[in-house]
C-alpha cells in the first residue's frame, strides 16, 4: 500500500496562500507520478488567525500540527498587525511557539546559484561563473538570542544592558551530527565548515572542541573551522569553496542571509526547521510581502523548494524532492518565471503568473515521467 | 614656530619595518611640503620585542608610546612566536595592552573602491561601477568580547560555556559622537548607519535609544539603524548607499572585514583606534604576512594611508592627510604599484618594490607642492 503522509497546510498572510495554492498543485504532481499519498490538513496561522480566533497560534491549528507528519507553512505578518504587541505579532506568536512546541532546534537554508541566473548574482563574473550549492546549518533555540538578557538603572542614572550567549554540548553535538550528514547525504564537497570566533569567546571554543569531537564519527567527511568574520569575506571571494557551513544561532543568523544575498534571487530560497526525529517545519526564507499580494504575481518557487526539502528530510521521498528540483531547473531556463525573475535577468521572457509558473512546475514533472 | 609632533614609532615583525621605512619617506615629504615637523621615537614591538627583551610590549616602548601625540604601528606576529601561551603573543601582548593603557575605544577603519582598481572589486561591475566610500566606526573595549566568560562541568558531566554582552549608556553614547562626528566631518552623504540586532538582543535595544538621543546633537546628519544580518547583504548589494557605519564590538569586527572584502584591495586599507582626546594608534589594516617579510615586495599603501589617518585624525594636519592620499590615488592610477596590485588587477604594469612605490608617493606629494 502507498504510505500516507499527513501535512499541517499553514499558508498564513500575504503572498502565502497564492504561493501555497501554486505549491501544492506541484505536490500533487509528485502524488500523480510517485508512490505516495499527501493528505492536506489546513490551519489558520499568523495575522488571519488573529483576526478569525484573537491568537497568532490557535490551539487547533497546533493540533494539526501535533497530528502530521510535516509542516508546510507559508508566510506571516503585515502592517495590518503591527501595532501589536511584539510577542503577540504573527511571526514571534506563531514561529517561536512552533519551533518551542516541537523542539526544532536545526535551521536548513540552502543557497544554489542557479546556473541560468549567474547574470543575477552580486559578485563578479568570475566569481559567480563557478557557481557555488551551500547549506546553512544553524542551530536554532540557543545562543546569545534565547539568553539571560535584562536591563538595569545604576545608581548615578546610567543604564545598561546585557545578553548571555550560552551552549553546552549535547546543544552543540547535536546540530553538529546533522550539519555532518547533511554533508554525506548531499555527497558533493562532503566538506562541513564550522564558523565561530574561537580566538575570544568561550563558547565558540568549546563549540570547536564539540564539533571536533563528533567530526570522529564521520572520517569521510573533511572539517574546517573559520571565524565568522572571515567567513563572511569568504563568501563574497569565492563561495565555491563551501558545501555545508555549521553555526550557532547568531553567526547562522547573519551567514543563511549573506548566502541568500549572494545567489541574487531571494524569491527561490528555502528553508527548514527540524528537530531530531525528522520532523520539520517548511517554509521560504523570504517574507509575506504584502505589497504584492492578491496580485498573482508573487514568485512561488521558494514555496515549491521548501516542499522538496519536505519530501527529502521529512517523508525520505528523495526522488520527489529531486522531480521538484529539475523541473524548477526546467522552467526557469525556459524563462517560464514570474516579473521579478522575468523583467531584468532571463532575456527575451515575459512573465508568468503565480499560478501559471506552479502549473509550469508540475507539467515538467509529469511531462518527465 | 611649526608645529613639532612626536610620533612613536613601532615597525613591529614580518613586513612592518620596510613598510614602515616607505611610510617614513612619504612623511618625510609631507614634512618638506607643509609646515610641521615630525619627531620619530622608534621602540621594539611585538614578536622582535619579546626576542630582545622578554616581553611584546616592552616598558621603554609604552614611555615612548606616553610621551607621543600618536602611535603610528606596523604590524607584529609570525610563526616563530606562535607556540606561545595566548596572552604572551605578540599581537595580544601587544595590542591589547596598548588600546587598553590609552584607552583606545573606537576602531576607524575606511573601505573606499579606488576607482582604478574596480576591477579588482568582487562585486558584479554594474555594482562595482558605482563606487563606495564607507568608514566603519567600531566599538573596541566593550561588548561580548569583553564581558564575563566561562567554562562549567555540570553533574552529568557535561560541559557548559558562556560569553556576556554588556554595554552601557556611556560606552554607546561616546562611539556614537564620533560616528555622527566622523560623517560630518567626511561631508560625504553626511549619514550614519548604525548596525544592531534590536528584534532580539537587549543590548541591541539600548544601543538603538542611545544613538537616537545622542542624534539630536546632529541635526544636519541622517540616520539609519539596520540590523547586522541585512547589513551583510546590503554591503554586497549596493554598498554605495553607506557613508558612516556605526557598530557594536562584533558586528564592527565582521562588517570591518566584509567592507575590506568588497575593496577587493585588502593590502590598501588602514585603520585607526582612537581615545576621546584624539589620541590614537594608526596601523594597517592586514596583516604581518611573514611569508613575503624581507623581500621589499610587500604593499606598503595601507601603512602610508595609516600615518594619513593619523596627521587628519590625531595632529589636525587635513591638508598633508588629503595629499597623501591624492598622492596614493595618483601613483595607483598610474600603475606604480607593489606586485599585488601590479600582477592581475592593474593592465601593463611591471611590480614596484615597496621602497620604489613608497619614493613614488613622495615624490607625488612634491610635485604638486
Ligand atoms: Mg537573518
Ligand atoms: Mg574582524
Amino acid at each position: 500500500m502507498k504510505p500516507n503522509y499527513k501535512i499541517a497546510v499553514l499558508a498564513g498572510d500575504g503572498i502565502g496562500p497564492e504561493v501555497m495554492a501554486a505549491c501544492l498543485e506541484v505536490l500533487d504532481a509528485c502524488q500523480q507520478r510517485f508512490d505516495f499519498q499527501l493528505e492536506y490538513q489546513h490551519g489558520d496561522v499568523g495575522g488571519c488567525a488573529i483576526d478569525n480566533t484573537g491568537s497568532p497560534l490557535p490551539k487547533q491549528t497546533l493540533e494539526i500540527c501535533q497530528q502530521a507528519h510535516a509542516i508546510l507553512f507559508g508566510s506571516v505578518g503585515g502592517p495590518k498587525w503591527e501595532h501589536l504587541p511584539p510577542d503577540q505579532q504573527p511571526e514571534r506568536g506563531s514561529l517561536l511557539p512552533l519551533r518551542k512546541h516541537f523542539g526544532l532546534f536545526c535551521n536548513m537554508r540552502p543557497a544554489r546559484l542557479v546556473p541560468s541566473l549567474q547574470c543575477a548574482c552580486p559578485l563578479r563574473a568570475d566569481i559567480a561563473a563557478k557557481g557555488f550549492d551551500i547549506v546553512v546549518i544553524r542551530e536554532l533555540t540557543g545562543g546569545i538570542y534565547f539568553g539571560e538578557k535584562g536591563r538595569a538603572t545604576h545608581a548615578d542614572n546610567m543604564e545598561e544592558a546585557f545578553d548571555e550567549q550560552r551552549y553546552n554540548q549535547a546543544e552543540i553535538a547535536r546540530i553538529a551530527r546533522i550539519a555532518f550528514e547533511t554533508a554525506r547525504a548531499r555527497g558533493n564537497k562532503r566538506k562541513v565548515t564550522s564558523v565561530d570566533k574561537a580566538n575570544v569567546l568561550m563558547t565558540s571554543m568549546l563549540w570547536r572542541e564539540t564539533v571536533n569531537a563528533i567530526s570522529k564519527d564521520y572520517p569521510d567527511i573533511e572539517l574546517e573551522h573559520i571565524y565568522i568574520d572571515n567567513a563572511t569575506m569568504q563568501l563574497i571571494k569565492d563561495p565555491s569553496q563551501f558545501d555545508v557551513l555549521l553555526c550557532d544561532n547568531l553567526f547562522g543568523d547573519i551567514l543563511s542571509d549573506e548566502c541568500a544575498m549572494i545567489t541574487g534571487s531571494m524569491g527561490l530560497l528555502p528553508s527548514a526547521s527540524l528537530n531530531e526525529k525528522q520532523f520539520g517545519l517548511y517554509e521560504p526564507a523570504g517574507g509575506s510581502a504584502p505589497d504584492i499580494a492578491g496580485k498573482n504575481i508573487a514568485n512561488p518557487i521558494a514555496q515549491v523548494l521548501s516542499a522538496a526539502m519536505m519530501l527529502r528530510y521529512s517523508l525520505n521521498q528523495n526522488e520527489a524532492a529531486d522531480a521538484i528540483e529539475l523541473a524548477v531547473n526546467k522552467v526557469i531556463a525556459k524563462g517560464q518565471v514570474t516579473a521579478d525573475l522575468a523583467s531584468n535577468k532571463i532575456e527575451n521572457s515575459s512573465p508568468l503568473s503565480t499560478s501559471q509558473v506552479g502549473t509550469a512546475i508540475a507539467q515538467a514533472i509529469l511531462a518527465t515521467a
